[in-house]
């Protein structure tokens, strides 16, 4: 079967401009699809297509419809299945006005080309098993990567060490598979305990090896969505000015996030080169009223999803009624207490008080968001204070909340497995836990998959890719 | 003399990103100079630089200063002086990410690279011969194009039509001055007076070929910077509102032009295929007050630029008191009138005692700006209205301002020397004219130029082009 069908692709020719949108000195337009020679051809001036080697770049001219020069531009030939697609594949690299990029477009498309949806040129190099769908679905977070640990991950997806992981237990898996129709071959002959011990043996490494994975995804959505730092502390403590200044700083890299909740505003900074979200929270203090006792309860939420919580104390009230409630959920988190307002007192009356509040060795720093003075200190001991994922070492880390979901269903399955197997149920019901794991894993990869999953993975790609 | 050091740049290897900005699937860093291959290669694990060939890609990794891989990355390598810089160059396709693109620049400044100037690519290409100043400038013209005809004359330009016809008229000085030495050298032949009659047809040619030039730079001004169509009427007459309606249909190819004059706003737009650029003027009414009458004053300056002129009349006030005034300044101009609001009153009272005043066959279209009614036909009209130059003819179009005063110059230079032929003026008086002809046709393919000329065309250029 044609692997374009089973994915519900139909073997045309697309293109699609692969740079940047806007202008610029060049722009990419790239066209896969097994008419992409021949379309190309009917545009093109200079050597024939047909005469030119795969991998190879020549100079030519490209044609609108009418037979008039678009553009000069430089045109590359891959020819499948050494291509990115496993499609031939010709890339035009011409100027980068919008007005040639758009021509250039709509005289492939007159031509006979199909303008590409988002992320069907990785689509079809999954289809055309150039790589499986977790690599695909890194080549998307490769270009999303804000920062070195969220590239770095992305780029050892990509480049399929994640997939490596998962093959290897599938394998494991499969071994299971046959050691327990093995059992149930010989299930005559009593060679059931001999063999069980095995088998259990292999299901609690393939359950600690999944376990391993799936406990990543804290880090991993850490590195990909942000560290998460909750700033709380009791009203007017000014949380909302620290989270401006802490964000100022490269507000380039910063990007809003539209929270669901109405009270919680969320926003991502890089600081020390890892990607940081800074939840602000709604001020805690004693209510009856029932509203802003909905915006506390999402506070104390915030506090329990973050790896740091920032407390921030108003040193000219150095109000610490509501102290013991903020530390005891913040019980077990990586805490710093920050005395803000130091430009209108710098006696921080409140220090003494605190220190007795707060646990054991908590940093404490006193600044003034309002004009950003110690901030930098503050930012510092945030980077510090984070436990950071080691990007660096060679385990893999799983980033994506979909793989996530997956690798706990197939850790609930085997974990049935083995509870089964400590209950010496008969095989052919082991048989079905272990098949629903591998159905789990075999997501993740795409082996098993539906349209439906394909088309939310590629609608988050952009168009050219 | 090495040709970089007549221009003022030295022979060190350049990178920059050479696509749009912003993210991407695919962005492309250019790397041009001597050590070009020898710096990428110190990032590059692949095949190694010295075994490719030329116009050839390879799939690779690039490293970053710690020996990381940054990314997978598509290398191309042009050698010298095959490629658009006449320097070896290599081209870099990464994934687009701006992560993954700054990273990628960092490592090969660390590695021993300089980040490229605005437009050095084109210069290094015009100091290593590939293309004359003009044909370089028009790289940036070919970027910025907006409409068809702009995109076709610079295309044209860049492809060397302009250039051809300047070596054409510059073979043609030079055989006036073989002309006029050789008269020198006979002088006492007396040879002068059947020479002369040659030298005279030949410089009432060059004369009529550079004005031909010169004079194209109304329509090419027209093409580059948009065909110019000003706003007129009397005040409160809807000027302000029609103008957002004419841009509103187009909104993303329209640019704001933050005008030198205070009261007048400039916008383009294209309509039909064509670049057109609205000038809303200050309204016309009778008026004491020295602001009020110099701005009045811009507005009849704005017509005298105007191909096309709008005469905007407020149907429900119908007042013409201005109307002779106004008319007057349009006197020879291609002239619309606008009857305006008709969403207040349709009775049109104002359009008989209009068409007395308006010259015979003057094109009246009834809309209501606010309400967007006809704006459509009134488009139309404006695109039947306004003579459009045939950029489909072989002739060449001067666009560039630069050229234009070059080309003045030029013919002021010629025109003096037929005076002087036709006074008798002595050859050598008259070799100084042709060579001071010669030195402005050759500041506009760049033969000659200082370093400040050719500062300020690049600066013009994007940084990586």
């Amino acid at each position: 079967m044609n692997p374009l069908e089973l994915t519900g692709l139909t073997g045309d020719t697309i293109c699609a401009i692969s740079t940047p949108p806007g202008r610029g000195g060049i722009a990419v337009v790239r066209v896969s699809g097994p008419q992409a020679l021949d379309i190309v051809q009917r545009r093109w001036q200079g050597k024939p297509l047909a005469d030119m080697a795969t991998h190879t770049v020549h100079l030519g001219h490209l044609m609108d419809s009418t037979g008039d020069v678009l553009d000069q531009a430089v045109l590359t030939v891959y020819r499948a299945p050494n291509s990115f697609t496993g499609e031939d594949v010709v890339e035009l690299a011409c100027h980068g006005s919008t007005w040639i990029q758009q021509q250039v477009i709509q005289t492939l498309i007159d031509a006979g080309c199909r303008l590409a949806t988002a992320g069907e040129f990785t689509r079809r190099a999954f289809a055309n098993g150039r790589m499986d769908l977790s690599q695909a679905e890194a080549v998307a977070d490769v270009i999303e990567a804000q920062s070195r640990a969220a590239h770095h991950v992305a780029m050892s997806q990509m480049r399929g060490r994640y997939s490596d992981e998962l093959k290897g237990l599938r394998d494991k898996l499969l071994h299971f598979v046959a050691l327990i129709e093995l059992e149930l071959d010989f299930s005559e002959e009593d060679v059931t305990f001999a063999d069980r011990s095995e088998v259990s043996t292999l299901a609690r490494d393939i359950h600690a090896l999944i376990s391993r994975l799936a406990d990543s995804y804290s880090d991993g959505n850490a590195i990909r969505n942000g560290m998460p730092v909750a700033i709380v502390g009791q009203t007017n403590a000014g949380k909302s000015t620290l989270l401006n200044a802490l964000l100022r700083d490269d507000r380039a890299l910063v990007s809003n996030i539209h929270g669901t909740t109405r009270d919680t505003i969320e926003d991502t900074v890089v600081m020390g080169g890892t990607l940081f979200r800074f939840i602000d929270t709604a001020g805690i203090r004693q209510s009856s009223d029932t509203v802003e006792q909905m915006g506390i309860e999402r506070t104390w939420q915030a506090i329990d999803k973050a790896n740091v919580v920032l407390w921030v104390v108003d040193v000219t009230s150095a109000d610490t009624s509501m102290a013991s409630d903020i530390l005891s959920h913040c019980n077990g988190k990586a805490l710093i207490a920050v005395l803000n307002k130091t430009d209108l007192d710098d006696d921080f009356a409140a220090r003494s008080e605190l220190n007795n509040l707060l646990p054991e060795g908590t940093p404490v720093v006193a600044i003034s968001a309002k004009s950003e003075s110690d901030i930098e200190a503050l930012r510092n001991l945030i980077v510090e204070t984070a436990t950071l994922p080691d990007v660096d070492s060679d385990a893999v880390i799983v980033t994506n909340a979909r793989h996530y979901q997956a690798l706990t269903r197939a850790r609930d399955a085997i974990a049935r497995a083995i509870d089964g197997l400590d209950n010496g149920l008969s095989g052919d019901l082991l048989d079905q836990d272990i098949r629903e794991c591998l159905h789990w894993l075999g997501e993740i990869t795409g082996e098993i998959t539906t349209d439906n999953i394909l088309g939310e993975i590629f609608a988050h790609f952009c168009v050219g890719k």
